[in-house]
């Protein structure tokens, strides 16, 4: 007999026959004699329609009563989950963030989980129920209805699983785990059968859409070893847990292609002590979430100038332009370039650590076919570089035959 | 400056421009000055909408299940309603029934008020806010989520009007008031300006769809003077309250007609001690709610026998049948029939303690309207008819022509 902690995305729970087949899922592993909390999202569709309904009103809608508004669309799920459950014969009662006993701080719309007090929910389980908790959702100390943000419903179910010490902790969602590569582009990626926190976070930063980089943070930091698996088979997912020496064998776990990152260059940037502060602070307070930075000195005539490129989001760039031009004149900027049209290409695997020359393998296996490199950045388990988007898909191919194959 | 507690129904608050009306409503209660509590009910149709998708998973949703579920309704509505206040210039705070304090019993689907801790909501509106409520629900002492059933959002308002001890409760809804008849029926029919509590309970009672009965009787209790009136102009409404020496003057102060009724009729009980309570114990076993009962004891040849006449809901007719029948054998009853085709007509009026002749003079009218009478009853400030329900407009327009003009 298992506890687990099983959650289910706004897909998995589009409609009633889909919380109907969640149900049936669930029922199997109640037979099993497991005993299950069941994290739910809300419907998909419902979010939009009641941000809709806010936005009818004003665009500046309160934190506050958006958090008030969006908790009900988890509410309404977990209430018709439960009433499916019933309906095949599982004794399951279903319980809001708050009831769960999910406290978190004041920070409407993005609250961060501060404790979790399941009480109530090892009350219901030990009282022989599936407990279905509304995801994304907890309240402050002092009684306020709060949400976590973008994918808060994993990170309730991480939480919670951690809280409850559960055996097991199931992410269902519409694909079938975590790939080498984006298989729709890549069609020879494998599932892998188990993946390391870093390489998840790495994988996640750097444009592959499993999850939200906090829900793994989440995980690593509490060590929560979780599955991600797809509610429409019964294929087994991918496990996500703490690195093991045996992962050290495979160098490249996985690739991802980021295809939504801008560049931004700054030609002739005089380098002076504090220049390159000032511009990223400027980047910072404009709220401009900046990705890869690389910077080069050169030596144009007398004066030593540099030039500095970043990346940020593409949807940033008409802000960030605007700060950078702000600036210009007073940092003696010579000239500013963006460009829209680049790929960020990224190997991950914590075997990199422990072997030399994967560098060099990319850069070989990119040049080959001709392929210009704009801008590297490297971490410990990971080599990121900017190039051409127009090569970004092919290059993802080349790279994945040479490293996965 | 006065503490207003106004609540708005479904209609009301149906769509985002109808919500902005509200606020702007609100909004200049407290230009003037004013502490204004809000409670509203669901946006029309989404409570169906929600009872729908539990249908589609089960005919038999668990009650608890469904409080979760509808719960959420009014909760979107006090979360649109703050926002739209803020958008008015307004400052705004949104309060679900178990956060503004409203405990009630562990009945689902149909709990009753225990008892109300407003000190939430009076520290939002000694902070200066509009506090706004969701009607219709509450929670138990141990946290689960809780509705009061049907009417619940006028009880919500009036129970929170006698916690805060307000000096004016306003029920927001799509008609001006309470008037003399139903004017779709009797054109001539007027807006009471004032009405005692007892006068609408009877009205209430008898057809009259303004108000649930339980908040009415909730409003008597607490002796919580209220205001019936409309959303949709600025015009005054009826007053309820208790009753004044003042209102004895009038001797009907309204007449309603309840096409919803059907009577049956058990020709040749025997008229023996119990027999009648074993017929209406039974009647009560199967929930059906009956209305009016006539006897008149008869006797056929050496045996006494009798006649018993009840009224029940339309609705119930088939299920009162069958309970009727199962006990026709045992008891001995001759001859069951039933006549979905009457019309329940009923006069009110405090006034008819002091006054006589008021029986004899509604009598008078109907026989000169050739209506027959099929069956009387009285109350102290109340005399109902059963007749053909064909004639049942006609007679009521004659009534209140003689009555009150």
């Amino acid at each position: 007999m298992a506890l687990i902690v099983q959650k289910y995305g706004g897909t998995s729970v589009g409609n009633t026959e889909r919380i109907k087949n969640v149900a049936r899922r669930v029922a199997e592993f109640c037979k099993r004699g497991d005993q299950v909390v069941v994290v739910v999202s809300a419907m998909s569709g419902v979010t939009d329609g009641l941000i809709k309904l806010a936005r009818e009103i004003t665009d500046l809608p309160s934190e506050r009563e958006m958090d008030m508004l969006l908790a009900t669309g988890e509410q309404q799920t977990i209430a018709l989950t439960a009433i499916a459950l019933h309906a095949a014969g599982v004794p399951a009662v279903s319980l809001t963030g708050a009831q769960a006993g999910i406290v978190t701080d004041g920070v409407h719309t993005k609250a961060k989980i501060q404790n979790i007090t399941p009480a109530a929910v090892h009350r219901m389980l030990d009282a022989g129920n599936v407990v279905i908790v509304a995801g994304f959702q907890g309240q402050t100390e002092a009684g306020q209805i709060t949400t976590l943000g973008r994918g808060g419903s994993d990170l309730t179910a991480i939480a919670l699983a951690a809280a409850l010490k559960a055996d097991l902790c199931q992410i269902y969602t519409d694909v079938d785990g975590v790939y080498t590569a984006d298989p729709r582009i890549v069609p020879t990626a494998k599932k892998l059968s188990e993946i390391a926190y870093d390489e998840m976070l790495e994988l996640a930063g750097s444009g592959a859409k499993v999850m939200q980089l906090r829900s793994v943070e989440f995980a690593k930091k509490f060590k929560v070893v979780f599955e991600v698996r797809s509610s429409l088979n019964e294929n087994p997912g991918t496990i996500v847990k703490e690195e093991t020496t045996s992962m050290e064998g495979v160098v490249v776990r996985g690739i991802s292609l980021d295809k939504n990152q801008a560049k931004v260059t700054l030609f002739g940037v005089p380098d002076q002590p504090g220049r390159a502060a000032r511009i990223f602070r400027a980047l910072g307070d404009a709220a401009i979430n900046v990705d890869m930075i690389v910077q080069n000195v050169s030596h144009a005539g007398g004066k030593p100038v540099t030039d500095l490129s970043f990346t940020a989001d593409k949807s940033d760039l008409p802000k960030a332009r605007r700060v950078i031009e702000e600036l210009q004149k007073e940092l003696g900027i010579r000239e500013v370039q963006a460009d829209e049209n680049i790929g960020k290409l990224s190997i991950v695997g914590v075997g990199m650590r422990s072997h030399s020359g994967v560098a060099a393998k990319m850069f070989d296996v990119l040049a080959r076919e001709g392929v210009n490199i704009e801008m590297i950045s490297t971490s410990e388990i990971k080599i990121s570089v900017v190039i051409d988007l127009a090569k970004g898909e092919s290059a993802m191919r080349a790279l994945h035959e040479a490293f996965i194959g």
